[in-house]
């Protein structure tokens, strides 16, 4: 499944719309062609309708958002939702400030969106409208822990099944979840946290991925984050800082081939 | 002729303004400095008129449009032709959206460009005003072959004779031309297209080039698209992904030296 | 107190608000992130002011500054002002155009700034509000030499005294000084100034240190500048060009512990 997965990537390159921060974009860019999928930024409320009519899947990224933004992503998310296509939210920074958090809010009440990835406190945030979001980096104090992990899967469920959303939740393990069926990915490195645009990179690799395989969304969405946490172990094991990491994550996502993802995917059934 | 136009941009250091898309904007500001020129990078009505006075040429890349970049755009592009200064287009996306081929026509009926590059599929939509664009990538129906070159070159002559622009056409084979003579780029890799920018990074080379030697501006122009696709090709031959691809591009574009220009170049005359 | 500046902003993990260009906002946020510190970027009024509270030094660059972020800024500038929060100012540019000149000034005439960082041409433009900036890199006029350096740490320190700021000028030697004591930092390359973004890193991590260590701010400057430049000189004798110093650049930030500090640093009281 995960071979099918990367393959319908590769093979069918699709094209990606994301409304994304400044910060990262250029990685979310290069990360998108690096799996298999073609990049296209476009954020103009006069133009984002037909970008998005033409790809497979639309990114909304919250990170950097600004008056102007905002208009495009709530046209571009309408226009995605009205042709039936992949949507989805990564609320960076979600709780941080009330225009972050009245976005995401709006954005989440008049869309739906086939996934929604963020760090632990993001997704908090999001789900209860509050939260305790310092920044764009997770809190420590949301961390989930073995002890913590049935509550944390229940809330994410319920999450998941309020919104119809698949929802991911990074952190040293990820989380992927629909409303029933819920997995740990075990696959990253704790340096991937060290670079911006780690889970910028992820968002858009799992729009590609789900963009590929309609058939298959829970699959589709494992095996994108699977791929992108095992370009980060392999990035880490063999890179002298943070900038070599960041290379060689995305060295690691247009090289890695099926028989290695299946070897070194870490995904147990929760 | 090589050698010279390579040496008149290390030993001038033309200072290039470009408002460019933020996709790729850091890749440009790092590709004018290999090459040997100086980067500003301004966008406000305010002062692109100024800053544009200042530059010895001036890039419009129309990647990441938007209503208010449109109209520095327009400022820019009239002062530049006022200074007779260099001014050259990279018409990314031209034909995804009508906001993207208005913006592009306007420019080009208004201004006149230096030159203007594109992938296939932009250089069409932008001569005829009406295209297959899909996103930011050439659609593979547009692809030059060896059969249909002959054409190619006619649509390509008949462009630079109306616009009075040296046309660039980017691909598997790079095309240089203005309304008489036309020369094949056989630089490059394929690999280029697996990472976002390499196309504006190229369209700021071309300007830094056009700007030191502005006797010989087909001759400027060649050097530097066999520049980039040398570097491109050195890259790919040393790279283990994308993300070294990129940085080895960058690192030839700063040693490649004018020997290794000379052997590498592959430039024939049509 | 090199050693305890560094530890100060490791352990401490400071969260940096920057409101900066986007040429190299990417390499801003990982400078921060290689060097310990958590970076946000936030530029629209109607979020800042929060953002800018919850962060422990706000950073204002004013390379592609625009009407919009211009209000952001002052924005943010006086709410840092107001909670008494580390504010740092790099005028990139200042004097290429009116706006950037007056934006400076005003910027400067309303707040109280921490620390300002720029080349020579910058400081001597903000100082004198007129002056021969071109473009964003140093006029070679405006060189400091052994032979008038007593000269320019002179207008520094009144520089400094006018602003109660502390002044960093970038150059092939760095100076860093407030009104009363001056320091050369001899570490660096002259390669460095092949990349973009090596002031605004460097902005950036000052910032970082200045947050981490209120206690000591000239001396955690020093260190910070003392610790770009070593990244600097440790990258430059590993790389093969610009694309590779870059990255070794943040490889530098990221793993150079305080005992490569302490033995690096080449810091002269002048």
């Amino acid at each position: 499944m995960l071979t099918k997965c990367m393959e319908n990537v590769r093979t069918t390159t699709p094209l990606i719309h994301a409304i994304t921060n400044y910060v990262t974009v250029n990685d979310c860019a290069n990360a998108l062609l690096a799996c298999g999928a073609s990049p296209i930024m476009a954020d103009d409320q006069a133009e984002v309708e037909e970008i998005t009519a033409l790809c497979a899947a639309t990114v909304i990224n919250i990170g950097t958002l600004n008056q102007r933004t905002i208009s495009a992503m709530q046209l571009a998310a309408a226009k995605a939702n009205q042709l039936n296509h992949c949507l989805v939210l990564d609320p960076v920074g979600v709780g941080a400030s009330r225009l972050r958090t009245q976005t995401a809010q709006q954005l989440l009440a008049n869309n739906h969106f086939t996934a929604i990835r963020g760090n632990v406190s993001e997704i908090k945030s999001l789900a209860l409208g509050t939260g305790s979001t310092q920044g764009v980096d997770a809190n420590i104090a949301d961390a989930i822990t073995e002890t913590n992990l049935p509550e944390a899967i229940n809330f994410i469920r319920a999450f998941s099944k309020r919104t119809g959303a698949i929802i991911i939740v990074s952190g040293a393990w990820d989380i992927v979840s629909d409303a029933e069926n819920s997995y740990i990915i075990k696959n990253g490195n704790p340096l991937m946290s060290k670079i911006t645009g780690s889970g910028c990179m992820s968002t858009c690799i799992i729009a590609a991925y789900l963009a590929a395989n309609p058939q298959n969304m829970l699959q589709a969405t494992i095996t994108a984050v699977s791929l992108m946490g095992l370009a980060g172990e392999k990035a880490a094991a063999i890179s002298s800082g943070t900038g070599s990491l960041r290379n060689n994550i995305l060295d690691g996502l247009s090289s890695i081939d099926t028989e290695q993802l299946k070897v070194g995917a870490q995904i147990d059934k929760f």
